[in-house]
């Protein structure tokens, strides 16, 4: 079984860039890192996310890592055709950080934790390499979050498949809604989770192209061969779960999907002596 | 088996006001009608929104209708209460409206279309009584939105039930959702919908308490005769749904629910005419 690990194909590529930019307000327009602070971008993948962090504090000193050479090569490549001058890349493990204790003023992570198989481990580690009075940034999509109208058996089935794939691989996509929990657990304090809620109806196009289709459909879509060869469905249902998913695109559909974005502080004292 | 009605017993009535109070700014901070404006509320219950809506807008005069008698008097004691003078009642099927054609310049219905066997058919029968530059505003929550941490499955199925329940009464609680396509089918113009989505998480005790615990958790607790007379479900998988149910009131759990707001217009023209 071909292992599903985002930004390794073409499509998958594709996917993430239409995600990023489509998203990009509802997710990142509260994120704001001033002139000389050191951020760690733990995660960056191709760098979709890189790219908007980045732009939105022109003057802040990024530190992207990726456990990936492949993925890091993108992501500079992304930044390099967008002129974007304040990221430095590196490879790295969010388990096995290459970085002293107490290096950065903010840790910005999304759409990592999802893969973990422990995310509280990871956000310990990351704990560890913020100054006193950091801050954490953690952004997950939660795929239980998803409703659609028309309503549909199959269409829920298929998206269960995706689900049930990346528990499989160790990961958990019904984490936004934990995210509160995971940054207590891992000893963060004063700590803010919003959720990010996703509506999508005909007279939203962009949406319906940008996200109901070219992402989250797309991303279901990307575990067919998957999900047939575990068994996990028979094709007809599958099928027929896709055909529905794309039944909620027309005038009458409506589609839902929810974001949650956590904000913490490593210390108590953090917000004031940040503030 | 006895019916399930809004505002009939006294631990409802008290649920409704909770949740009126808690969630009155989530849901109605944008709704303002000016001095002078006739708004028809139609299917008012015990008066829980009529408050809100003639307190945000104490210029504008508003008529508000309910088919129940007992139900316009709890209304009637509740504005009274309050010292609230801008609005009239009287006892009114939306079916059979007592008001002439274009009477209204705006109409606002809340948490009553669930309960209607035909909603457009309602929409149909208020766009008749607005006038053409008029607006309708519609909020309905959607029980399909619901999801918690820790998850259950019991507690989905306690969920269920409720669902069920109120789609053996002839309503629909799934139908936040389908705002946009109910007031487009009922020909209703520049439509638009938005979430109001209600996250719940420890650093929140008004929510936990005000929303999960005495609104949610009360409502879904409401119906466990009807579940149980009806085999739907067992007594001790009841219970353990419950009580997973209030787990997620705890310092580590966390709720997710949406209401859906939609406004919309009678006529192309009304933007251009009411601008």
């Amino acid at each position: 079984m071909e292992t599903y690990v985002h930004g390794y194909s073409e499509r998958e590529a594709s996917r993430l860039q239409d995600q990023a930019s489509t998203l990009a307000d509802l997710l990142h327009h509260d994120t704001f890192y001033p002139a000389g602070a050191r951020v760690l971008e733990a995660g960056c993948g191709i760098g979709a996310q890189t790219v908007i962090l980045a732009q939105g504090s022109p003057r802040a000193e990024i530190v992207s890592i990726d456990v990936s050479q492949a993925s890091i090569e993108a992501a500079r490549s992304a930044v390099a055709a967008l002129k974007v001058s304040n990221v430095s890349f590196r490879v790295a493990d969010i388990f096995d950080l290459p970085f002293a204790e107490e290096t950065f003023d903010h840790v910005f992570i999304c759409f990592v934790l999802e893969h973990l198989g422990n995310p509280v481990e990871a956000l310990k580690q990351l704990k560890k390499v913020l100054k006193p009075t950091g801050t954490i940034t953690v952004m997950e999509g939660d795929h239980g979050s998803f409703y659609c109208h028309p309503r549909s058996r199959e269409a829920s089935l298929a998206v269960q498949c995706l689900i049930d794939i990346q528990a499989h691989l160790g990961g958990d996509s019904l984490i936004g809604r934990q995210l509160y929990p995971l940054l207590k657990e891992a000893g963060f304090h004063s700590i803010g989770v919003s959720p990010r809620m996703v509506y999508v109806d005909s007279s939203k196009p962009l949406l319906v192209e940008g996200f109901t289709r070219s992402t989250f459909i797309a991303m279901v879509e990307g575990v067919k061969k998957q999900a047939l060869a575990f068994g996990m469905i028979d094709e007809k249902t599958w099928d027929k779960g896709i055909a529905d998913l794309y039944r909620t695109t027309e005038d009458d559909g409506t589609f839902c999907y929810t974001f949650f974005k956590g904000t913490a502080w490593k210390t108590p004292e953090g917000p004031l002596h940040g503030a």
